[in-house]
């Protein structure tokens, strides 16, 4: 089948991400959407040496993407609300589906725009313009639809984020993190978007419309930011037990739904108040589910395109499949399942906690290190206990590093042969999932 | 149109739970499925007077529900492996679709189910076969379809977090603690699945096989349990900064396929170590998404029900409407939005962080405390500082019960007129979001 067309406006950071994206995973993205999606046409307002766009026609027009008979999907990723609109209007006019990443967009016309798409039967699809790589908007639109949705919370900008956990981590004002954070690229040189909460307000009234399933009204989500945040108060709260972030919270109450963005003190205990640095998480909670949590990057080149890909693969799925095999089984077509194989324990790697009872003999420890050297296993850490009462013996741990299985299970053998160990080595796996 | 006609096979746990979601969301489902769904019949083995099932057929007999040509959706939730495969293999036989929560089914028998599916071109949804209410299936094959995935990693049961949870925060020991599960109704009588590792194993085979494109291969999953575990070995592992969590992995290596379950090792800074009691979390890790966490209950009546119900809605969608508008953009099909009114702030309810600088004078606090009082906000906890050096002032932190926040405004503009107060109050909202 010939693969789907597709029109990028916008070759900024996601747009970058999203040709890298296509281009490097294209075999495995074919497999999943059951054809290939070909990048024929991107408009960029400069040259961006930094992208091999060999094969693709490039234009400074990014009406003439949309305009273009050839291309099934444009994506939309110049950001903004006026021209983003006319493009986004102007393509669904011309019978193209749209994949968006523009929250702003979203939150301001959304009404507009989906109206239009409906009234011409293309999709318009915007995953990434919540929460970049997180999908979230899926979870909620389909994977909790069994819910009646009590509420949303969510840190939903990680600039102010990395903001607030550098504060509260390092002591820091709020003024110096931020210059830092405009050094580093995580704030734009005008922050007014992110720290003073609108960027979060855009993405919260996309939230609370497919939670509650009341129609966008950004102007009604009330909006403050952090910049009156003074390390006195992250302190005071750390004291209480709680943390500060900069909380999106979207509530169905009996009068109506509160949708609010603003500093907020969260208990320490709740895994979102340990959410740090640029990351984001959103909570839902439902009636039938309780509380879930969704973590991921929420911005950056390749974790929003991965949002922006995995929209261009439900629509591509949409225009390939019978309706009733748009998502295959185990998500790849099955007639390109891959027959790697499944690895026999031994040959599995990890790090591992080793914990021997030794007698309190000199020596023991040289032995015990000279077993797992001439195996190869590098050690991490000893930690030697003090001599336990009972029995005489010490406890010897050991964390060694990533080394495959059957070395370890050598060693083992080795170890339990010296006469100075007594009883069965412990033996337990480490994942670092860094 | 008239609603899309469901039988149920097993009234248990999930199967009332799956009953009481559907009738209790009944209008909310439907606003979001484009149909109404209404349960026709249930199997179930003995009588359960709690389920007011009335105008729905009872029977005994499973098979009654799979044969019932009235039917378009079966839902498998007996469990276990040769009779529920044997109603699904004749539910899709019968040209019906079907919904199952059953991981050893699908892990076993899912290759020769989903061949059967395709060929006679119905539909078989499994989301709630791993980690219950939390809808990773749809996040791997859907949300994450961008990405070459390259590992995946979970607690996904949430028996066995349970029984280390309670290991590590009240020093029990694995016995004690899974007595008081049995006794709970967390574990089963017979525990092996739990405690052994199978139950994890099962789920961590779908989680492989969506993640990487692999076909069901449980025979061939590593599997360790939890029953070796001491209370030795969880503090040491404390000692050096790490929990251990009963965890599945399953890693893309030049090699092959690592599939393992197994108590290991986590660094405590990672969310994932923080996930405790019977909840469950799954990490995956993309190449360009980087590493997301899902988090929720993995089990329970209504969390478990939340994707059965879930998993239906997604079946009406493709059988109501037409393949570019299965999901409504903003969940709910465009004609049934709700009008519930956005609150202003005023009228949005929180609990309140108050920072105060007063003059060190006798009297300050009990001026607060009446203010407050007359507005009827309650105090949940207060914390005065010492007086601090520069100027003389005492900061007083209160925390406030929830209230409108019009109160705190009267209450703030109030005490910003007592002579003793000096600066602004400042004022950040508190969400428990528990």
């Amino acid at each position: 089948m010939n693969p789907v067309k597709v029109g990028i406006c916008g070759l900024g950071t996601v747009g970058g991400g999203t040709f890298n994206v296509l281009k490097r995973n294209a075999a495995e993205i074919a497999r999943r959407a059951g054809r290939g999606i070909e990048v024929v046409q991107i408009a960029s307002r400069s040259a961006k040496p930094q992208y091999d766009t060999t094969g693709v026609a490039l234009t400074s027009d990014p009406f003439d993407v949309v305009n273009n008979p050839e291309i099934d999907i444009v994506v939309e990723l110049i950001g903004g609300y006026d021209l983003a609109r006319e493009l986004v209007m102007r393509a669904i006019e011309n019978g193209k589906h749209v994949v968006t990443a523009n929250k702003a967009l979203i939150a301001v016309h959304g009404n507009e725009i989906f109206a239009h798409a409906r009234s011409k039967g293309v999709m318009v699809a915007f995953e990434a313009s919540v929460a970049g790589g997180i999908p979230v908007i899926k979870a909620i639109r389909e994977g909790l639809s069994a819910n009646r949705i009590n509420w949303v919370a969510g840190i939903i900008n990680g600039t102010g984020n990395f903001i607030l956990s550098e504060m509260r981590e390092k002591g820091r004002t709020f003024e110096d993190v931020l210059a830092e954070a405009q050094a580093l690229g995580y704030a734009e040189a005008d922050p007014t978007f992110d720290v003073e909460g609108i960027d979060a307000a855009h993405k919260l009234t996309i939230l609370a419309s497919i939670a509650f399933g009341i129609p966008l009204q950004f102007d009604k989500a009330f909006t403050e930011g952090i910049t009156k945040l003074t390390i006195a108060d992250v302190n005071y709260a750390e004291q209480l037990g709680y943390r500060i972030k900069h909380l999106g919270v979207a509530r169905r109450t009996e009068q109506g739904i509160e949708l609010r963005v603003h500093p907020t003190l969260i208990p320490e205990e709740r895994l979102i108040a340990n959410v740090n640095g640029v990351m984001n998480a959103v909570m839902v909670n439902g009636d039938a589910v309780g509380s879930t949590l969704y973590y991921g990057a929420g911005a950056g080149q390749e974790p929003t395109a991965s949002a922006v890909v995995a929209d261009l693969v439900d629509v591509v799925r949409v225009l390939t499949s019978d309706p009733q095999n748009r998502v295959p089984h185990l998500a790849f077509q099955p007639d390109s399942l891959s027959d790697l194989p499944i690895l026999p324990i031994s040959d599995c790697e990890s790090a591992y906690y080793l914990r021997i009872q030794a007698k309190d003999h000199p020596g023991v420890l040289a032995q015990v290190a000279s077993i797992l050297s001439a195996r190869g296993i590098n050690i991490e850490s000893i930690m030697q206990k003090e001599v336990e009462e009972q029995d005489g013996l010490v406890p010897m741990i050991l964390l060694t590093h990533e080394v495959k299985e059957q070395k370890i299970d050598d060693a083992i053998t080795a170890l339990q042969q010296l006469k100075d160990i007594v009883g069965e080595v412990v033996r337990i796996r480490v994942e670092y999932l860094g």
